[in-house]
């Protein structure tokens, strides 16, 4: 056989089974041995929740002609019915983007993160994220080598004076933030929401330091209830916010529906990048998600959803307050689908996950949403597990974490 | 606003419109002018074709239970009942590839080529690539900024006594060829058919001057009677060889479901790299594409669909004994949805689209598929246009041909 290692590009040789992958891997193994795994980990969707009766009327009323259109190779941008309902949705947000070059529909927003790391990453290039921050963005730009700078989250979200004392530091390191990627919105994994205020200031700095936000929203749309800020993009005048969302959180991730919104030269550049990888979306998913929008489905399906994961998130808490020792420490988010719990910083949650799934229960470890080594913080998934898994779990790992305690 | 300029990657900088970007611009804004285009450019189904029936039958018998995986997150290497079958059909074509593990579902075979890029590919790495050769490869190669060395293809496909000079050559400059890059069936743009002889060649230098094969076998399906050869991944015994294909020219290319197959080694790093590009392939496409197989459309469809690609080919070649000038020289194809025209060298095909759009034509000028310049050659499409339009498009096509001569 070949000596394979020979062969690798250098990011080929650094890939390895991401942490989901493991902890996925391990969980499949343990129920082949016919245990029970309760799935606290990946933002996946209710099961039961998921629209597929008006896909099937979708499918079923699609007219003849539509088809050769559908099944043919569509524009790298996207279907224009869908950019145009997309433009639309954004507009009921706070966004404001054209259709015709200022949208691009991309395979899920994990596609878009990568094709701005693409399209503006060199190596050693300095990103700002959140400490922490999602783990699959991180994954995203590290396929580039940029120096990551972390800034620190608190339940306001990322703090804008460490944003500024890090842009400092970097400048005075003769060094140059080029690029700063941010989740506002029940920030992934913190819930954390960034404030009005936060959000102008972001942008301020922005163009004093003169560097591009990539402002990811996957979250925003579950919201319990609570006033939602503006999105960045929708604050900026000077054509130097990205923003991204996806069909992911809100209809379902399946679809691999996500989409980028930029000025029109940063979008024209990251339509013709996206021409390279895989030439266009999927046309029937985007057939799909076109008509969802237009028949309404989309605006329904958000409501119904987040009353689902409010329900659930309420449980967690609920069980959370009866199983979880005193120094477990976690704060009430207000959308997403997500909880992020702290422990003492002589508990290792990365170690703890082998005891964890050996009595049942899968969580994501909190070390993979920081670029620096953090290792006592849990992040717990409400979206996925039913309601009494969810009481089960809870229970189960209450009973774990007071014995590491 | 932002000075864009100043924020891009090199890669991200060297983006520009392809050709077929521009050809079909170009072609839109005449169409927006009341103007008729005969397409002959892209690799399009069949429009009248397209399996539209069978895949409303399976969508609206698919079982209630399967919806809740269908539209949730899936496994980064693919459906595996999709891998189950996409194994079955190479199997009946010479390839054995064990679904759990050997092979990966991508978004296309475009991002079969992005991803081996992507995971072996160094900037200045060596590989080799058929003089001339499928456009969209060489895109996907130059993104990674490899050193390309071509090789020239004649009507047996790609010469293996010049393979094995260039070898030499790149060794006695002290270089290294990592990979090379062969369409062995059809090949596009020419049509040719790389020997059963030269393919155990091709292998052979292979193993002595030790480089990997990705094998592009887009069009083999589409043959329209000859014998076919053996893949060369049907013939490796060292797992240096990866294979690709896809259903857009059997099936659908709006479907965007093509595949990799390759050693456990080499497929595990690529499902790694591909988790954090899209994280996985559109659920209803896969179930969609499994059931095709499952049932025999796919089977059904193949034959169908090289029963019309014949017809339209041998209405085209007939046009262009009659309309097209002496100099202009061809060889019948015997597969796939392309003619490949050789014109004098004093010809510019580069320069002469824009007169030929302006008359109702789009072809792909040649040069596009040369790492090198070269101008005197037009790509022709069959599979796309109307037969009405195969022959006045070719007669509009020879009269300027024959202007020009």
């Amino acid at each position: 056989m070949v000596d394979a290692d020979k062969f690798y590009s250098e990011l080929g040789r650094s890939q390895k089974p991401g942490v989901l992958t493991k902890v996925v891997l391990a969980a499949v193994e343990l129920m082949k041995q016919g245990k029970k795994i309760i799935s606290m980990t990946g933002g996946s969707y209710d099961p039961s929740s998921v629209p597929y009766k008006q896909i099937k009327e979708i499918i079923a009323g699609t007219p003849t002609e539509e088809w050769q259109e559908i099944l043919q190779y569509g524009a790298a941008s996207g279907k224009m019915e869908l950019r145009r309902e997309i433009s639309g949705f954004m507009a009921g947000h706070g966004i404001t983007a054209d259709p015709k070059g200022e949208i691009i529909v991309t395979s899920g927003s994990q596609q878009a993160l990568d094709l701005v790391s693409r399209v503006f990453l060199n190596p050693g290039d300095v990103i700002l994220v959140g400490s922490p921050t999602y783990l699959a963005a991180l994954g995203a730009f590290k396929q580039y080598n940029p120096e990551l700078r972390s800034v620190v989250v608190d339940g306001d979200g990322m703090s804008v004076e460490a944003l500024e004392v890090e842009l400092n530091r970097i400048e005075a390191e003769g060094k140059w933030a080029k690029l700063l990627y941010v989740v506002p919105s029940f920030q992934n994994p913190t819930g954390s929401m960034l404030t009005k205020e936060r959000r102008r200031r972001v942008l301020e700095l922005a163009e004093e330091h003169d560097f591009l936000v990539l402002e990811d929203n996957a979250y925003g749309y579950i919201n319990f209830g609570g006033e939602m800020p503006t999105p960045i993009k929708g604050l900026d005048r000077t054509g130097r916010v990205m923003y991204t969302s996806t069909f992911s959180k809100i209809v379902s991730p399946g679809l691999r529906i996500g989409w980028l919104a930029g000025s029109r030269e940063f979008i024209g550049k990251i339509v013709e990048a996206k021409g390279k990888v895989n030439i266009c979306n999927d046309g029937v998913t985007q057939y799909i998600a076109a008509e969802l929008f237009r028949r309404g489905d989309v605006e329904k399906q958000i409501p119904m959803i987040t009353r689902v994961y409010r329900r659930k998130r309420d449980l967690m808490l609920e069980a959370m307050e009866t199983s979880f020792p005193e120094e477990a420490e976690w704060k009430e988010p207000k959308g997403g689908l997500f909880l992020w719990v702290s422990l003492p910083e002589r508990v290792d949650a990365t170690e703890m996950l082998t005891e964890s799934l050996n009595r049942g229960v899968a969580y994501v470890p909190g070390s993979n949403f920081f670029a620096e080594p953090v290792h006592n913080y849990i992040r717990l998934n409400y979206s996925f597990p039913s309601e009494p898994d969810i009481v089960e779990g809870i229970q189960i790992l209450g009973g774990l974490l007071k014995e590491k305690l």
